[in-house]
């Protein structure tokens, strides 16, 4: 299977550097990176990647939402081409790794191969995906969206920021010199390392995993209404406190997570009492419930359990408690047999690594929903602590992830025959 | 006791005609009123009080904090004067009663010595406390707790409101003519009508209540710390989530407050969640304790019992919760001999008449506690609803109350025996 790619090996060194480079690209004092989708230093750090990439002889495209793929031919060009993404943008108090780690893998691998003199049987492209963080344009992960035409290009192009800029305006600041016509080459598959953002591989000592999907998820929007009311002359019997009404539904929510457990999540991330003065009992709270499971079954379990608690709390304390769906995200499932192959590659090399579902949303679920088979690499995340410029990783973490990576998508490259 | 001023009988009719005059003043269309301190529509309802009672032949002061005083001088100006007063400005989206009852209600007795040709034995001051509310500048009862020696005078004429005018600007455009004398002149007691603004009288079914003082009260400050996650990989095992030590906290308050009941209480009106993100477990929470009980060594009980939860919930979670009291209004006893006249009246006019303490704050407790002899009476209010357009008392309530209060008044107008 692995052909004559097998002796490829990245340059961890060079690897690690790399990353650090791109790191002082929008480097904060507190050593975090803040480089906003399609601000000057997201295209500071757009261009170094496209450099980087056209010194190798890679060509650059760009799509009409700001992707960059750079392509190194394969010598059939016939066969459906290797996809390695992520991306370069970050949150506006971020850190080094979160996504940057997927887009250096990708380049170290091309470097390799081009330092080597190895051009690949299948074609290699390196993507870096558009505003994949939502920061500054929301929704999140936008570029990969579009990509794998799960988002609508139109509506994303008008979406705009706090000071009223498009994405249509900020794209047109692009100064890659690509040419923004859309890819649409046939795909083999897509692969992509990132850090973990959870303390799983962390607390079992485990240097990386093996992503098995991403777990399916629904938001939900609460209102408790209650009854406004006096603090002082209003005795406890009796009040409708809207407040107390909610702070039950979130930990409702924990319980539910946990009684769907270990795998259930529940989280309540927004909580904004009205009237919001020390001495008025909050007349109504808005609060946001942020649910997820790997099995959408179980999830629509925990969506019952959630409605029975609101109803049961609103009965118990004379309240209204409403509660909407605002968003679903299914389970994306990434291809077994990339998955296994992770295994066993990391097998042979000795490395410890462990099945994991991704909690979070990444470039690849879009790519997998879209039905290209696709894969991830996790790398244990300190603290399980991301979007903070405290995030970080081990050097040698990196580069095993990255090594065993590099050895799934070098079987890959080197393939006549299709997964 | 009761002397000459015995025959005065309050008008009914004229004291809710003129109720719903002042009304008229910054009348909103859900039917309330919008009478911020100081504001053109509080000159104007001030104005109106002051030609009402120029009318009268009572002369006028005002002292540097804005409070109106109109006098009716005794026959005696020796004897110490009765006090009756309360406020004219309003919440933002306030009711009709709150506060305007107690002024009108003074003015009405004034107009009924007037139209009687009575003069008291005793000078009869009505009062206009300034800035009640605190709604536009805070703190709240700002003219009374100035006149009581309890806020100091140049620090609360520094106050800014949200557009940064000083207390000191505001009251600088007051048109009343009067001239800024401080008022310094011996008193005999202070008397009070209010509307209840809670829903204790309502549910009894009782008119009118003789308030026996005002609870005491301890705010507090609370700080929840955890650490921010990202809610899809973060196992809910481990999570260190503010919000959920939040909620913990605001049931804890409740249950404290219950334990202490049946006067007991305890609110949590401001929940804020930091980085109030959907999809991120909440890092800190900030949090306002409100906590009432009319006897001052319970209160302490509940602050023990609140610190306690505080800890339990911090241990439990492996929080942080901080806890600051930010203000300490100590409970505040009225005058148990005027009470009892209260009550002695309400005998008389079979009238139903129930003791109640004070959950709220109002002028009067700061004038009782300066030492002043001083009563008040509650209106019951309907579902015990103010700081509301939809604040609303009975016509005859209000009457009875007014009649009560005149009695008291009166026996006090007319009495030479120091109380």
């Amino acid at each position: 299977m692995q052909m004559d790619g097998h002796q490829i090996q990245i340059d961890g060194e060079r690897l690690w550097d790399s990353i650090q480079a791109y790191a002082q690209i929008g480097a904060t004092a507190k050593g975090g990176v803040k480089r906003l989708a399609f601000s000057t230093l997201d295209y500071e750090a757009r261009d170094q990647f496209v450099d980087e990439c056209v010194e190798m002889q890679m060509s650059i495209s760009r799509d009409e939402i700001g992707n960059i793929f750079a392509t190194m031919e394969g010598s059939d060009v016939e066969l459906p081409a290797v996809l390695v993404g992520s991306h370069l943008d970050s949150q506006p108090t971020g850190g080094k790794y979160d996504g940057a780690l997927g887009v250096l893998a990708g380049l170290e691998i091309a470097k390799s191969l081009y330092a080597a003199g190895k051009r690949p049987m299948r074609t290699l492209q390196l993507i870096n995906f558009a505003n994949e963080e939502g920061a500054r344009f929301a929704p999140a992960m936008m570029g990969s969206g579009v990509f794998a035409g799960k988002l609508n290009l139109a509506e994303m192009l008008e979406k705009t920021d706090l000071d009223g800029v498009s994405v249509q305006q900020a794209i047109s600041l692009d100064r890659s010199g690509a040419h923004p016509t859309r890819e649409g080459r046939p795909i083999d598959s897509y692969f992509e390392i990132h850090i973990e953002q959870g303390p799983l591989l962390e607390m079992e000592g485990v240097p990386v995993g093996a992503v098995t999907g991403a777990q399916a998820q629904r938001w939900y929007e609460a209102t408790v209404i209650g009854s406004e009311a006096h603090a002082g002359p209003t005795p406890m019997i009796g009040r409708q406190d809207a407040g107390l009404g909610a702070a039950e539904l979130a930990l409702a929510v924990e319980q539910i997570a946990l009684a769907h457990g270990p795998d259930g999540r529940g989280t309540v991330g927004v909580i904004v009492p009205s009237p919001m003065s020390p001495n008025v009992i909050p007349g109504s709270v808005f609060l946001t419930i942020d649910t997820r499971h790997p099995e959408e079954d179980v999830l629509l379990q925990m969506k019952d359990a959630l409605l029975n608690a609101a109803n049961q709390i609103a009965e118990k304390r004379r309240l209204q408690v409403e509660i909407t769906e605002t968003w679903h995200s299914p389970m994306t499932p990434f291809d077994e047999r990339l998955v296994s192959r992770l295994e066993h590659f990391a097998a042979e090399r000795q490395l410890d690594c462990r099945r994991i579902w991704s909690g979070a949303g990444h470039d690849a679920v879009y790519v997998a929903a879209s039905g290209v088979p696709t894969v991830m690499v996790f790398v244990q995340t300190k603290d399980g602590i991301s979007h903070n410029e405290s995030e970080s990783i081990k050097k040698e973490d990196a580069v095993a992830g990255c090594e065993l990576l590099c050895d799934a998508v070098l079987e890959r490259l080197f393939s006549e025959v299709e997964l």
